[in-house]
């Protein structure tokens, strides 16, 4: 069968493929030939998952755990994050608004196939996370992108929401800690952005996947605020479990019904041992192995925004969390693929270009990744310094 | 937030939950009010997966293979997939071809994705699997149901395509074995199926979920046939592996790089264990133990037909596949739903409403699995015998 003829009017038409797997692919060919890289590319912390999660799944293998579950989780594990609500924002959250998903993936697509319709459109600032902006052109829905500047520090204002709400526009889709900029809806923001979209009557739906990342000392979800808003999250970051694809979502009451039908219909049920195997990181052992984490995290941000800075890159002193530097190259280039492109052929050091994450000025800015240790960072510094600091 | 005022004109007001999980529900209940229920509903085999799959899983935990893998999957399982192809059915798939799917359901949706746009429709056989149907709606597409009788062994004939085919069909989703008919596409109807849907210039996608779990010489796969084809897949039912979530599917060479796209967006990649211990599902340990289930399989299915049919459930000598019998009730009534209730509630038997599975004669079947153990069943067979035959 040959591709179909109007392709250029289909859904996955205007799906684009990650740019930092191209990155990615083109630093694992050069390593084949022997090239040393050092990878700043890549959006996954490089620590193993923690040895208590390992064991609870290794015994979860060994009693045979094997079977669907409920398709909106496990009881236990909904119950685990009733209490990580609880105690870590003091809210309530039913847990029947829990729903444990395939990765913070199979959240949104759960998100996107309840909330939107073809035609309608939903405000995502520019830039974010690339795969928001695909969900949303898969519903044959329309994104409808905010430039935010580092002077803003990358989040709306009111006042651009209202510019950029058009009569088709259903929802307000934002990330805090936002990938690829590491800032945060700050609280006094947060409610502000509550208020508008119940106002309006739009759906807000938060990302909050990077929560335990965070390097400030408040960092609140939109559930304090708003009990009609939707949240994704995800075992990936602060637990290390990206490999286990293990997310939840968070939904208002009247949609329990509809995402619980939507769960079996579009993934049946969460792996089960990636569930029973998260029961684990909610142990005191755990959590002492995350903190060290965030604190290796926070050391490695501290050093290369000085190295970076030293070096001629632009970017705010307020990374707030998440693991990445999103730093203004216009000081050596306009073309953030050429520059990409130059930095790891010629001088063996993989970033991911700013055209992976929307629009706006993507040309002028690259994504720093501090999810490699902490020598092959000095050895990246030590290599982006002779690049671009010649003699 | 009120819920959206358009309410039944969004793709999601289409999708309705499993009955079947309805069901489960209420026998969980009576279950904790201290009745004994005989589970015939559920569509997932009672075998924890085998053995060395478990080991494997647990030496790939103790390697700490917890990272994404590839979006496609790791190469040396779609290799085990290349192998597969080749030696049970003696054709060559490219590797390339092959994605690693988060369950049969990732999969679906990575098709559905690819293939469908906001209009267009989709033939499919009217009784089916219900997520299929589910799935067509959410890309806003049209289910196109074919109904089709016991007499032509539950699957379309080249007439019938020709009758439904509308202008707006964009391909043909068929199932074999299909659930919950347990009948296959035999030979030469799925060599004229595919020479259709390539004359027609239509998509052909075959569900082979229950390939291996078949009590037929010869089942063929349709890439046996068609290489433009697109074939779902899952380690769930002869792999024993539902819980961790695992399937592939096949798609045509000009597809591949579209597909890889889709697969980075929609879940980046299958869960890293599950994709590690299904490399050992190819072990001839492995395999020896997936035999032995298959074998109790057709025992089950043996003592089942024969005492359904001797209580005055009419159905097909010729169940083919997968673990189901697809019965029709007639003689006892025309309310599958409420004959399904009534079975539960006062006989404890536990069978799912034909109305799960379509609209065509759906009041007149009901769904038995033979997923429980033989001494279930036969306590199962007593009970429908008091009921329907008293006296």
């Amino acid at each position: 069968m040959p591709p179909p003829t109007q392709h250029s009017q289909r859904p996955v038409s205007k799906v684009s493929p990650f740019r930092v797997m191209s990155v990615m692919e083109r630093a694992a060919e050069l390593e084949k030939q022997g090239r040393n890289i050092v990878h700043m590319e890549v959006g996954e912390p490089d620590f193993s998952t923690a040895s208590p999660i390992i064991e609870a799944g290794k015994q979860a293998l060994d009693k045979g755990l094997t079977q669907y579950t409920p398709a909106a989780g496990i009881p236990e594990l909904r119950d685990c994050l009733v209490a990580h609500y609880s105690e870590r924002y003091s809210v309530d959250i039913a847990r029947e608004r829990i729903f444990i998903t395939p990765g913070a993936s199979g959240g949104l697509t759960l998100l996107a196939n309840l909330l939107l319709a073809p035609g309608e459109g939903v405000l995502l600032g520019d830039p974010a996370y690339p795969c928001v902006r695909n969900f949303i052109h898969l519903m044959s829905a329309q994104p409808q992108l905010i430039p935010v500047t580092m002077e803003q520090n990358f989040q709306p204002t009111i006042e651009q929401l209202e510019q950029h709400c058009k009569e088709n526009t259903r929802g307000l889709w934002l990330a805090s800690p936002n990938n690829p900029t590491g800032t945060i809806l700050e609280r006094p923001l947060l409610q502000a952005v509550s208020d508008w979209t119940q106002q309006k009557n739009l759906h807000l739906l938060v990302d909050e996947i990077y929560h335990g990342l965070h390097y400030v000392d408040d960092l609140p979800s939109v559930l304090e605020f708003d009990q009609s808003s939707f949240v994704v999250n995800s075992f990936s970051k602060y637990f290390g479990m990206t490999g286990w694809r293990l997310g939840w979502i968070v939904v208002p009451e009247e949609f329990v019904s509809t995402a619980n039908s939507l769960a079996q219909n579009l993934y049946i049920s969460a792996s089960s041992i990636a569930q029973y195997a998260a029961l684990a990181a909610f142990s005191s052992e755990a959590r002492v192995i995350f903190e060290e984490r965030r604190r290796a995290f926070l050391e490695r941000k501290e050093f290369l925004s000085k190295a970076l800075k030293e070096i001629g890159f632009l970017f705010s002193d307020n990374i707030q969390g998440a693991f990445y530097i999103y730093a203004n190259i216009s000081k050596f280039s306009n073309d953030s693929e050429h520059f990409c492109q130059q930095m790891l052929e010629e001088h063996g050091v993989a970033i991911t270009p700013g055209t992976d994450f929307g629009e706006y000025e993507c040309n002028n800015f690259v994504r720093f990744a501090f999810t490699t240790d902490f020598q092959s960072l000095e050895l990246g510094v030590e290599r982006l310094r002779k690049a671009l600091q010649p003699g």
